[in-house]
């Protein structure tokens, strides 16, 4: 299944086929203090730089969150993506809760960006559904309801049914749901990610749809989070996942050596391709 | 199923339920200068201090590799196994395909160790077999014979049955014969990972027993081999994989992280106590 996305000037297909996808997750002022300090001056130039070195690094859609406390979201988000999509021509990635900023972007966005996120909270259905139909994107869906984050598979796989249901009442084709089954921390539930690997296998055979998953949260609150990080990639994806949502600068390399190790890199052209311009950019 | 091996004073089960068992690959010259120049001169101290080291670090077991061209090896064998069975008490894994190599060290090693390896090929089942028998140990069974490593799936399957076979003519019971589907590098056959992971999740599923992996051999030939190393040991554990031999200073940590991904580490207590001891022995 192939989900059609479009930036300024480029088509890019998240394919449940193909190798994966990643979103480069840099643009987010969580955690990220120098970020939050240019988003907050105004500092265009910054997240300009984030934007061109993640599509350099191997980002096929750059993902833009800008939720900062006392700031007007709408207006920055708007800002934001007129900047991004005219210095990277890939997809972008709208990443908000806020059904305002989700709008303003969706305006100002070329092509055929992806909505991150609609969930299977009514509140969440009823407005963001009629946007993705409006606008003719795609949309990642989450697996959480009014009562958060199902710990079991099974409340997973009838809430990525209850999104998908929805999405075609009106209208919406299934290829344009990407589902994200969501991963907890392993530090509180040792079973978690277990629970994820299982949720994605049984959503993708259920479904067939794209897989998504952010590639990090899995870590919280253990030492060498880079170490889980790059084995929960790899299970990740060999479990079904073909998006994520990740650091390009450091997990890009793991997620085109577990391709290349399932089997879908001929010739390990993209693996040797990104090692060597990880090489150039160094030198 | 269990493997039930034994060391100087410790008794290991390798068990498909159980958390993944490392095999600490350093003693082995090849490709170690250092290690071949100690093994020529005579400075067992450098072997010594190896096997400790690995064992701190996290090896189930260790492996004792020393074949070195112009060396009697059955005769350093016998020295190597006794040095390091007085220096560690974990099982030893006899590494070698000179025969009465073999032999000196299964006369010499403590406990229950396990022979690496016996293959399909006559010659190797004729002569390695009959010794397991005699001395009650295990071995690992390598999926290849007189033609080489099989490049399908089908034909690792049926010489692991084959091995099978052949030791319970010998009485010797299945769970003292552990499966190595073997893997060949991607960079000369970029579906040659894939292939590996089905054979250990199909050797697995018909066969019930233990599987064994080198996980270093998959990245031969390419850049940044240790990111492919890490990839592919996840891969390899979630298929089915419970036991590697591996360089445990490098690779322990993405094994204990991946145990704990799939749920085999209540909270993340081996994970963690891995962590801290990298961390005093840095210090």
């Amino acid at each position: 299944m192939q989900t059609k996305l479009e930036g300024r000037t480029k088509t890019y297909f998240v394919d449940t086929e193909g190798p994966t996808t990643l979103i480069g997750e840099k643009i987010n002022p969580t955690g990220n203090k120098r970020l939050l300090a240019a988003l907050k001056a105004g500092d265009h130039e910054f997240v300009r730089a984030l934007a061109v070195d993640q599509v350099a690094t191997g980002a096929d859609l750059v993902d833009i969150n800008v939720g900062v406390p006392g700031l007007n979201e709408p207006e920055l988000m708007e800002n934001i993506v007129k900047i991004v999509s005219e210095a990277v021509d890939v997809p972008l990635c709208i990443d908000s809760p806020n059904f305002e900023a989700l709008k303003a972007a969706l305006f100002a966005a070329p092509g055929r960006p992806l909505i991150n996120s609609v969930n299977a909270e009514e509140a969440s259905l009823e407005r963001v559904l009629p946007m993705v139909k409006d606008r003719d994107c795609a949309v990642i869906g989450l697996t959480i309801d009014e009562k958060g984050i199902p710990k079991d598979v099974d409340t997973r796989l009838r809430l990525a049914g209850k999104i998908l249901e929805r999405a075609s009442r009106y209208n919406i084709p299934t290829e344009d749901v990407i589902i994200d089954p969501l991963v907890l921390a392993v530090s509180t539930d040792h079973e978690a990610a277990a629970k994820t690997l299982d949720a994605i296998q049984q959503i993708r055979a259920e479904f067939g749809v794209s897989i998504n998953l952010g590639a990090s949260n899995v870590s919280f609150g253990l030492p060498d989070r880079h170490t889980l990080n790059q084995s929960f990639m790899a299970l990740a994806i060999a479990a079904g996942a073909n998006c994520l949502i990740t650091d390009p600068f450091r997990l890009c390399l793991t997620m085109r050596a577990t391709d290349l190790l399932l089997g879908r890199d001929a010739f390990s052209g993209r693996y040797i391709g990104h090692y060597r311009s990880m090489q150039s950019r160094d030198s």
